[in-house]
């Protein structure tokens, strides 16, 4: 029998380009990022990836390092389901979520690497495919932005190729944020997608209010518009704020999705890949999202979500997320008046710089 | 103003007396202790603990020491509910319970110990105390044992002091559950408050079933019947299993309790100091239930615990936890006649024999 033989995993903090900033995480000058490569007795190799937006990231690694890894060494790479939830299980008194499925996310995902580069097939072939062609939104962390730099940077996307953008919200005064939605109404027309992500900024009372003193700039969606524990909250801020709610990447299980989607306090299910469970759990969440007839976006982690998204019969609009690992791909995404296709590259088909990387390595 | 100055957290393997198992985490030959010391610039100290289940304990200090401590030196250590939210929202992404409410319970109390030494105040006294005359209960981790060795452990509990045992259920067959409930019925008597904890080793159907048919033996509560992420599961349990149900040891934030309790699926919360997010959320879960009109009791880490439950009205048992630290406490809990008084030792009054735990530390 084929078993995995070696599983490496490796802490890195990346420097972002720009230094970023939203309504909860402050400035972001950087971002952790924990890799994992697995080996199988026939020698292919898998690769995946967690990030952290500021801290945790050494947790991943020690869950990693110290947990999973005797879990997954001497196991059938093609019992991934398997795998999973001997993860799950190893790491879930005082898991059950959070760090755990960063952890276990990380390690899915190199399996499912392994097992798409075995069978000389992408991953959303392996999946059994829906439509390579997936639908971008480009996520601006952009809530200290001058008006003026929040209209040139929706110039400088629409010139990369993006044909929907994301703006942050979440101003101490809720004016700053309708001059702000309504200046990049103006700049891009009315029938141009546009989101707003508040990052869990309000309550639900707040969100609201923010929800109808934005109602008339027809927004696509109020992202995380309170915190995600807040299912009642949820549920009003979709019915009385009368605007459609995403939220998932504060969301780590396929349960929690489950509680928001079955409350009717999700509009559009945004799981990240590489917190939600991985890739096993995140094409749960689009069954559970399918079967709520709730469109699938997704968080962070372009690169790998592509896939998924081309695999998912209701996708909608992927999100190409800030924290890109651009400078250190080799097939970095290309869009196209609004789409990016996915990869014919065996496995995700992400060749990362691990020479580059090194400088980062802590 | 007066700062918190410095904060240690040790890392410890701790070897059990005897081997342990239950339906979940199998055998259990030890857990992982960390520790947290806190020195503020008055020279006052403060230790909190937390501890895992076989895994996991290697991400509570990687958070500690990389991401809570630069958060908490500098602070005004009566500020805890500050402190607490600024831990939180550290670790929040990808955290939200999980590994972070361990690592911030370790923390926590650490600073409400250092807030009792310097008012030289038991922590009871300080959080306005109720009853310092707390009933325990003795929790058997013996799903392994033989009927005699169940039997015998149960006249040693009752040597011990104890006035009311749980016992582990979820063996591969129901009968034998059945058999052995039956079997520590008859050999304590009609009136002892006898409980059974499953360790979610059951669906909702399964833990109905079991209910009704432990129904008879008129248990005190049945525990985890089932994951604590299927909250109308656990509503089913308590309505159709007409059983009440204990849960809280993997629950991890005052959210998650809410939810339950909010529904309708939990009648004991018994919330673990060591992982709901120590003391200051202990407490609100302790209002949370008082609100539902439910008793409080608890998991694990006794010798903190006796002072949030002696502070609680609505208090009933608290657990006694196989997991003890007697061998390594100058002042271990004392039992008499199914009673344990909480002590008017300054802080949590809890003295750790460090030379002796220095042996296990990794």
């Amino acid at each position: 029998m084929t078993t995995i033989q070696s599983l490496q995993t490796d802490y890195f903090l990346v420097p972002l380009e720009t230094v970023l900033s939203d309504s909860t995480h402050g400035t972001i000058p950087h971002f952790e990022l924990v890799t994992v490569r697995v080996v199988d007795s026939d020698g292919a190799e898998g690769m995946g990836y967690t990030y952290a937006v500021n801290s945790g990231a050494r947790a991943f690694h020690a869950l990693i390092e110290d947990y999973l890894k005797p879990v997954v060494i001497g196991q059938d790479p093609d019992q991934v389901e398997k795998i999973w939830q001997d993860m799950w299980w190893a790491v879930h008194y005082s898991g059950r979520g959070g760090h755990a499925t960063s952890a276990i996310s990380a390690v899915d995902i190199a399996l499912w690497d392994l097992r798409g580069r075995k069978a000389e097939l992408p991953l959303w072939r392996l999946f059994g495919g829906y439509d390579p062609k997936v639908p971008v939104y480009a996520g601006g962390i952009d809530l200290d932005f001058t008006i003026p730099e929040l209209l040139e940077q929706a110039d400088r996307f629409q010139e990369q190729g993006y044909r929907a953008i994301k703006m942050k919200a979440g101003r101490a005064n809720l004016r700053e944020d309708v001059d702000r939605v309504r200046s990049m109404r103006e700049h891009l027309g009315d029938d141009f997608p546009l989101m707003v992500d508040a990052n869990m900024k309000w309550s639900a009372d707040q969100a609201i209010r923010a929800a109808r003193a934005l109602e008339e700039f027809n927004l696509l969606w109020i992202e995380e518009p309170t915190i995600p524990d807040d299912v009642a909250g949820h549920v009003r801020v979709v019915r009385e704020g009368r605007t459609p709610v995403a939220t998932g990447e504060n969301l780590h299980t396929l349960y929690e999705f489950h509680t928001l989607m079955a409350a009717g306090g999700l509009t559009y299910p945004e799981p990240d890949v590489t917190n939600c469970g991985g890739m096993t759990t995140f094409r749960k969440i689009g069954a559970l999202a399918e079967a709520h007839n709730l469109p699938l976006t997704s968080h962070g982690a372009h690169d790998l979500t592509v896939h998924l998204l081309a695999a998912a019969p209701n996708r909608t609009y992927m999100e190409s997320h800030g924290f890109s690992l651009d400078r250190y791909l080799a097939h970095p995404m290309e869009i196209v008046d609004g789409y990016t296709m996915a990869p014919e590259r065996p496995g995700h088909g992400i060749e990362l710089d691990w020479d580059a990387l090194e400088a980062h390595r802590r």
